[in-house]
């Protein structure tokens, strides 16, 4: 059988690892297809640079309407990232009636209902693999290992950045602003780390694993977004001493509120209890944490970025749509893991209604009744104290931090207990809260 | 579409889940399947009990061979473990034209290139993913989400009953037999626990992943296989001083003996770092640590056994076969992850050959000169320590214990060494020799 022609759209890292794992392991590659995989043209904007990596053999375009619109191209790769550029190249693939393989997750979570719309009407496959946490065949696993069940719960540290920071301010005892520098100097944070550290790359992974696992279209508006960059040190550490570790979670379950199924779809600074698995991945690992019915929890580890990894898993969305380029298109697995008329509207909750435990850390005033007080304000709103950690105020301060963790409870009623605490005379500034998991 | 009809044999444990899952999710099954699947006949050495748990929608059977002959099924699931009935069962059924899927890994580990073989050229499909490791869906990533690598190394903790014990071992500082009652009391263990705390059963999971990754026709019987039976309390308690964890691991990876390739197939006790994640894996869970060229280190974890964990590996294949059940047999996922035309002919390397560290404790008469004499004949043999540690006699005693980690080191050396040190004539008894794995 003749081999399958790949269009590269972009040899960036991820591009290049493409190129590099393709070539290297060809022959293994063919052995598990049964065809050979072929890189036939490649776009790039810099095509000298990019012709001296692939050598000669390859011929590398400036545009990449070129590859999208030629007739020798079986699967488009995008792999130029943003979500304007790459749309109209994507849509214009699929149009073409080519399959595509596309790491963007910020196309999806923005503009998968459309994309995986037209290639539906077109018959073609998008695939998406490497979209989600990397190497780690996460998608691969809730679309098809876990097609039994019904998924309650999902999540995942997705973002390997900030994981790294995280996991740097907890052993070093560094703030966050030392980090990130170091982070950006060692290459594992961009110049411009904001989809990173504000939670907007691990919410567009949150978003297109939430579509996945509810039947749900892709809704990263819906999305509550909160990343990494205010929180403290000292959160850090209180949290270590209170037996939790803090983690930025992508996390979406199901929830029911006042009798109406709704999806929760959140990301933001988590404690997780030490003990935990997932709470011990360190670095720039990826894991994903899956609760299910029948199968219980399971959980999916490994490199979430960087370009072999990344590669691994384009590559096997590569062979996938290898094995099924010749199939009915009514037997490949669906876009978004359910059939495209058969998905629900379970709404996505505002995150005023969502449901869970919390870290608060109260800075007071150090005098009699102030605890009385604050455990009064959370007592009147119905809201359990799982734990409390009362610090000695420094040498010669008159002030000090309280810290106390919470049952469940909703969203707003925590909001309205600390405005209600932060009205305290006694009280200082405003009240940090961090959300607790137990993730049990 | 009308249904896809399935037959079951068997409803045990497994049986019962998968009856039990396909009946609860039915509608979401359907939703992501594009088909309904449907038991529609069900053989069980107890009707009146098999269709009490059923109800009368389902017609139940004595024989598996009315299943298996019968023309209204598309698929046969395999459920009855052993490897006698269940081969001529599964034979038949292919003959018959049937997919099948089975979570036997017994079958598979003994019978199952015979068995791949027979599928092939009737061109129906054996799915297994439930054979190894239950719930977690490691089949699937093997064959289809590392495509692109060339897998290195697999490490996998794939026998719930072991782990649980030797959890509880070190929990609760309890020696073998102990735990092994209470695990029996649980539920845990079985009524004859050979299989699991021999290393059999491991050792045919190990020895499906060993094919699967390797592109290697299934061999058994070139496994070698340790169990727990025989590992002391007081081992797990020296390895935890020493910064290290036991656990049954199954272990197959490639090795280069003399300039030529072979393949380690092992399963036994090994001490492992506490810092990584896998030696954190408690109680009955299952984990699989993969390495592999592109995507490095990636785990996969979750529940190994039980009705429903199983049951939604059985349905996930029972999802995909619906899927491919139409489509040309050449688009398929191979069995065995390889082309069948493309297996190699590498060897698995005899236990002598494979290389790893290992921890020794040998119990010495109390006296000068000991420390020198042990060290000496690791010395002459080229083996490198990493690690001593030496007991104080207990009061009013002579003698004691002296535990060495050795550097990586051929299985051969160590022998011809662990024979030297036992012929001393300051050292007691055997030498107790566990292997130590880093997984870095």
């Amino acid at each position: 059988m003749k081999p399958i022609r790949v269009g590269l759209v972009g040899l960036g890292t991820v591009g290049t690892g493409t190129f590099e794992v393709l070539r290297r392991n060809q022959a293994d590659i063919r052995r598990r297809a049964g065809r050979g995989i072929e890189i036939t043209l490649i776009a790039a904007r810099n095509v000298a640079r990019a012709q001296s990596i692939v050598g000669d053999a390859i011929p590398v375009v400036p545009d990449w309407q070129s590859v999208v619109d030629s007739p020798d191209i079986d699967i488009v790769v995008e792999l130029i990232g943003g979500y304007e550029t790459s749309k109209e190249l994507v849509l214009r693939a699929i149009a073409n009636g080519k399959h595509v393989v596309t790491a963007n997750k910020a196309l999806l979570a923005l503009h998968g209902n459309e994309i995986f719309q037209a290639a539906q009407d077109k018959g073609v496959m998008v695939a998406f693999e490497a979209a989600v946490a990397g190497g780690i065949p996460i998608i691969k696993a809730l679309r098809e290992g876990l097609t039994a069940n019904r998924i309650e719960a999902i999540a995942g540290i997705i973002n390997g950045t900030t994981n790294f920071i995280l996991s740097e301010m907890r052993e070093k005892g560094l703030d966050f602003a030392t980090v990130l520098r170091q982070a950006q100097e060692l290459g594992y944070a961009e110049a411009d780390p904001t989809f990173d550290i504000e939670g907007v790359d691990a919410a567009h992974k949150a978003t297109i694993m939430s579509a996945i696992a509810f039947g749900i279209p892709v809704q990263f508006e819906k999305a509550y977004v909160e990343g990494i960059s205010k929180l403290q040190a000292k959160d850090i550490r209180y949290a270590e001493q209170l037996g939790y570790r803090i983690k930025l979670l992508g996390i979406t379950k199901r929830a029911v509120v006042n009798g109406t199924e709704g999806i929760e779809l959140r990301v933001h600074p988590t404690l997780i209890p030490c003990k935990r698995l997932i709470a011990n991945v360190e670095g720039a690992m990826n894991a994903v944490l899956v609760n299910a019915d029948a199968v219980g929890a399971s959980m999916y580890y490994g490199r979430g970025a960087g370009g072999e990894p990344t590669a691994s898993a384009v590559i096997a969305d590569l062979v996938d749509i290898t094995r099924l380029a010749t199939a009915d298109p009514e037997s490949r697995v669906p876009h978004l893991a359910f059939q495209p008329n058969q998905m629900t509207d379970v709404q996505i909750l505002p995150m005023s209604e969502i449901t869970t435990s919390y870290y608060l850390r109260v800075y007071v005033k150090d005098q009699p009744g102030v605890m009385a007080d604050l455990t009064r304000i959370l007592a009147d709103a119905t809201i359990s104290i799982d734990a409390v950690l009362q610090k000695e105020p420094g040498e010669g301060e008159t002030r000090t931090d309280i810290i106390m963790l919470t049952h469940q409870t909703q969203e707003k009623n925590i909001d309205a207990a600390i405005a209600k605490i932060e009205r305290l005379p006694t009280v200082v500034g405003t009240v940090t809260r961090i959300r607790l998991e137990n993730l049990s």
